[in-house]
């Protein structure tokens, strides 16, 4: 797959324009600050997960992001009956395994998700990313222990065998969908200190994937935004407080010219 | 009601001076935003949602504020919980029925939750007063889709039926005590980009009516606040992440003079 | 017990270099804050509270810190099973009683949950600490309305009945390890308008206790850390807003000298 920047851009105007719902089934640590991303690039985030009401936003809702990272029985029942909403009115389902393989019952979990319906990006750090298909992984908490590239054949075996695309974050993103693999070497450091903001990249796939019709393309779309926004974000900052917040700012106002100047993406 | 800058600052001294405790039951996403602007307007929060405990926590409470935004079951009945006791003891109630219209078990939650006390205060956007009352009406999640004026004549009739203000926010905010409306036309585009401030306003509603016995001048203050503080960060916020941080920066700092300047209203 | 500026520095090296793995069971209010602040200085956070994985989680973790502030029974639950887990590998435990003395429910519950295992460090304001044993004492919500020195024969007999060290913070932090009483004084009043900055603070002692194995200097190296941080940052701040992000990128940039000209400690 190729891409330009003029491509990303169109897709932002995409979403600035048609401001699609993003259901958000995620957890407590980063609702603000997802919902806010949300906001910044143009997109209109709800974050409801009870059982009773979560089937009936699937209709009015153009992507499903789903994050087990603070998942209790209660939400795991609201995430199997929004994704079968989800998959039976066919928007893209995207899928953020936070601490898959960090205890037996989260690995289980969040397999057993995907596994419920038609996943159409899985989004994770090497060491989740490993954890959906090798038992003896191990993550440290939710940060990875592993390198993006241990994990890319894991992405390869995940991408075939549920036919959605896997995009593996770290230094190097690697977005793959099957055989076709982009990598994004966008990003700044000080952003592994801002919590959250991998739950923000997999929300940001939503919102691309609700206004652009190949999701290898708004995979790989939304990790170039999330790099280059956290490299903008991070020449204006002092530490991980003010990145916080500039990247906000910087998602709001990012331009084409931001995008072509530092865009590092090949296949 | 005609209120001036004086009044809304002779308040905001009030809420400094007394500090009043206000109990909020509301959603995952603004919790922070919400304890955070009470305290920058001098109140101070609580933000408790147990069924164990909200009815003793009302016997400390000077004011209570539920908020539906991401509600479930066990938050369900400790709302009616607190309501029962606030009612009782006669502190003032503020309701702010997020997103009421996006699916139909969160519009009859509210419809019911109204009917169990005496609100004193309800605050949503347009989409979200219609829905209270007409069952047509459809919001897209929590954004509101219909103009503050179409929702006029829901809020007279629920100020009426509950004998309680009705705020719609928008553009143009209408603070609605039955046939008596105080139009504001404060605050900036941008804070639409900010996720809950509506729940900071539904918070203020709660500080201003704390410390103030007219609830109708409380809900009018309290959005006048909203929308100034909200002009002020906009004037020196680069996009919603810095609006965000000098919004409860200019709460902190808010003179009589601020208000005075920009007050926008009408009857 | 002594201490100085470079033992506290060397503490910081140490987490920054280990970068210890606190589990955190909290209130929702702050998660995002907890995260990011132990992210700041150097320590890797987890926030998963859920029965069925806590305890395995402990297995991992190098501290163990809860936090009462939002609870329901299922967190409790969650809390129990997660404090056996840390007592039996010998992890740090540290309790915040947030809002102890509010109700009689999150009274005893607190006061249940430290008797059911063998917590290192309990954090918290002085009327939260007397009402551990106190029960005439009140509290104002989760704001102190009690001095810190009247809460010292509370935290000393806590601290002999459990074996722990107890931390009553405010304007004056009394950090009691039985007949042990290190007093810091530092620390910023604005920093009182930002919510959770307690809850920061028991984050910081799990941080510390994880690369230090004496419990009554990490708790007093925490407080001094959280008090020159928050001093530094209200310099830069113009109000509760900016004092937030400023205290993040000031426990990032932490330097031994800004600990050294600012420290302020007696016996």
């Amino acid at each position: 797959m190729k891409f330009a920047a003029a491509d990303i851009y169109r897709s932002i105007g995409d979403i600035r324009e048609k401001s699609p719902l993003v259901h958000n089934i995620t957890n407590y640590v980063v609702m603000n600050n997802t919902a806010n991303a949300l906001l910044a690039i143009g997109a209109s985030p709800v974050m409801i997960h009870a059982e009773e009401e979560v089937a009936e936003m699937a209709k009015m809702a153009s992507a499903l992001v789903m994050n087990i990272g603070t998942i209790s029985e209660p939400w795991v029942r609201g995430m199997f009956a929004a994704f079968a909403a989800a998959t039976k009115k066919g928007i893209p389902v995207i899928i953020d395994p936070v601490g898959a393989g960090a205890t037996a019952w989260r690995t289980q979990t969040v397999r057993d998700l995907i596994r419920a319906g038609r996943p159409t990006i899985i989004r994770g750090n090497a060491s989740e990313i490993l954890a959906l298909t090798d038992d003896r992984s191990k993550t440290k908490g939710v940060d990875s222990i592993a390198a993006s590239d241990e994990a890319l054949s894991s992405a390869r075996r995940i991408s075939e065998m549920y036919s959605c695309v896997v995009c593996v974050s770290g230094p190097m993103d690697y977005v793959v969908d099957r055989g076709d693999v982009v990598k994004i070497s966008n990003g700044h450091p000080m952003m592994t200190k801002v919590t959250g903001l991998g739950c923000t990249a997999s929300a940001l796939c939503g919102a691309f994937a609700a206004v652009e019709t190949n999701a290898h393309a708004a995979a790989a779309k939304a990790m170039a935004v999330m790099g280059i926004a956290g490299e903008v974000a991070a020449q204006k900052a002092f530490g991980p407080g003010s990145l916080q917040m500039h990247f906000l700012d910087v998602l709001y106002n990012l331009t084409e010219n931001d995008i072509r100047e530092r865009l590092k993406y090949e296949e």
